[in-house]
């Protein structure tokens, strides 16, 4: 991984590092290379999910499962099949027909590397193979935990979560949005799949609902720190830094929150957001340091 | 639904027309009419899911599920997820960056009443639904059935299943291809969406390996018989018959199996294939006689 310009504390760098490699492993035995006619789609998986990127989902997973004693090879199946989906979601969102960009994780996108209709099945494949691994035994004895899985995630990034929330952003090129709006479609279209990362570590460790809520009550509000702090940085940052276009947003006159708040206020909002995220831990009774320190990177990240 | 050109024997009509009636219903109450900001997406997957078609796929899975006394309702949630995923590929394969389609079923493509966006958002959407609903108690209260309907379903449709296929079809535009890479295209293409419409019937009904490999058997030689008198129809028949462009693989150059057979060879072929797939069914103690009568109607239909 290249060096943050500005990297988180040792401690949570280092574990950060940790989990990305493990996933890229867990990831590269799920997509292996082939000799197949069609190995054109697995490469565009592999180009798509191998990438680098922070793995700020898979890291929650795993460190949420680490709460309730799960087997960490299982934490790193569920955090794979989430990657799959966030990176199909990304790959699609990347086409000319959405947000056009050339650049992600300062490499070309999966339709500049191919073609579009290959980076469409890519994504398509990519989503459904998240679920394929979920049903398996390997990622949890229980088929009914295995179920309530699949169902959290489904619901996360369907039309009720992620994918009508691309839908929302969409509407928001013609449309104004109120802070509301803005909020719920931020909500859908990232909170739902930050508020499964956390709350996958509970499923998988079959631990009660007030753990389950205050799981997911934190992964909402750091998802929405993490999408102001996105914005601002949108304004910011330097692409060489972020590896991806900057400025296309609010070139596109798509409301953010920075448009709609400032960047002053914006940023109070990250830091009240970020505080009000590690309330929530309290209930796990001081275990949950990984997942505080997350959240306070959050608000120190250049990338 | 229109009176076809050439009706199939009255009785299996009559049953096919029962089997799309009531599979519209399960699909209009899985996705309902809303008022959300986000509507849009779920207008664009009711006209992806809506609008007609031969509903082979849940007359398979609903009359597959009938040989062992499997509630129908559940039938009909594992027929509508089914659905979803073939709708879903046909929303993805009209955009311009695949086949370019402008007709579908006698009505504009999902990317041309809505736009290119909505439609890969509706097709994701649509894909991601599909697991939801099968991830459901209300489909079969054993998680063990859900997960391997799930199971069965992601491996038919992904990277090793249609996507798979998709991708082949896509280099065969390229490349020319022998009878053998054709058939195992149209196979991952079409024939495992097939396998798991009959084989779902049979894991629903928790039916022994014999049965299930029976209607495996029978599946695929069916959807290859399918695939060549779609090939036969594409060069013979009225678009307006069809509801769709016709002669578009011909005239894209792309290898089928009357380009590679013969018309005359191709029609050969998909009688003995017919004949081959009843043959499979013979395990089943003529309990099979409506998958019988499909098979037959595949070579006399005329859309």
């Amino acid at each position: 991984m290249a060096p943050s310009p500005r990297d988180a504390d040792p401690v949570l760098q280092n574990e950060m590092d940790e989990v990305s490699e493990a996933i890229n492993k867990t990831i590269g035995r799920l997509l292996p290379e082939t000799d197949l006619a069609e190995n054109k789609l697995y490469e565009a998986m592999r180009h798509g999910t191998l990438g680098g990127g922070k793995r700020l989902r898979p890291f929650l997973v795993v460190h949420s499962a680490a709460l309730f004693n799960v087997d960490p090879a299982r934490a790193r199946r569920v955090a794979a099949a989430l990657e799959f989906v966030h990176c199909y979601s990304l790959i699609h969102d990347d086409l000319p027909a959405m947000d056009d960009a050339a650049l992600r994780r300062g490499k070309p996108t999966v339709h500049k590397q191919y073609d579009e209709a290959t980076a469409i099945l890519a994504g398509d494949a990519l989503l459904t193979l998240a679920f394929e691994v979920l049903s398996e035994s390997e990622t949890h004895e229980d088929p009914r935990v295995r179920c309530e899985l699949i169902k959290a995630l489904a619901k996360a990034s369907g039309g009720h979560g992620m994918a009508g929330g691309q839908m929302l952003d969409l509407i928001a090129e013609n449309e104004e949005f109120d802070l509301g709006t803005i909020s719920r479609m931020q909500r859908m279209k990232t909170g739902m799949l930050m508020a499964f990362a956390c709350e996958s570590g509970a499923i998988l460790g079959k631990a009660g609902e007030p753990q389950r809520r205050a799981l997911r009550s934190y992964a909402f509000d750091l998802g929405l720190a993490f999408q102001v702090t996105d914005d601002i940085l949108d304004v910011e940052a330097d692409p060489q830094d972020t590896g991806k276009d900057t400025g296309k947003d609010s070139q596109a006159g798509k409301a953010t929150f920075v448009s709609t708040l400032g960047k002053e206020q914006a940023k109070e909002r990250a830091e009240m957001l970020v505080k009000q995220a590690v309330s929530h831990l309290h209930v796990l009774d001081g275990r949950a340091k990984m997942l505080k320190d997350l959240a306070f990177y959050v608000l120190e990240r250049r990338v």
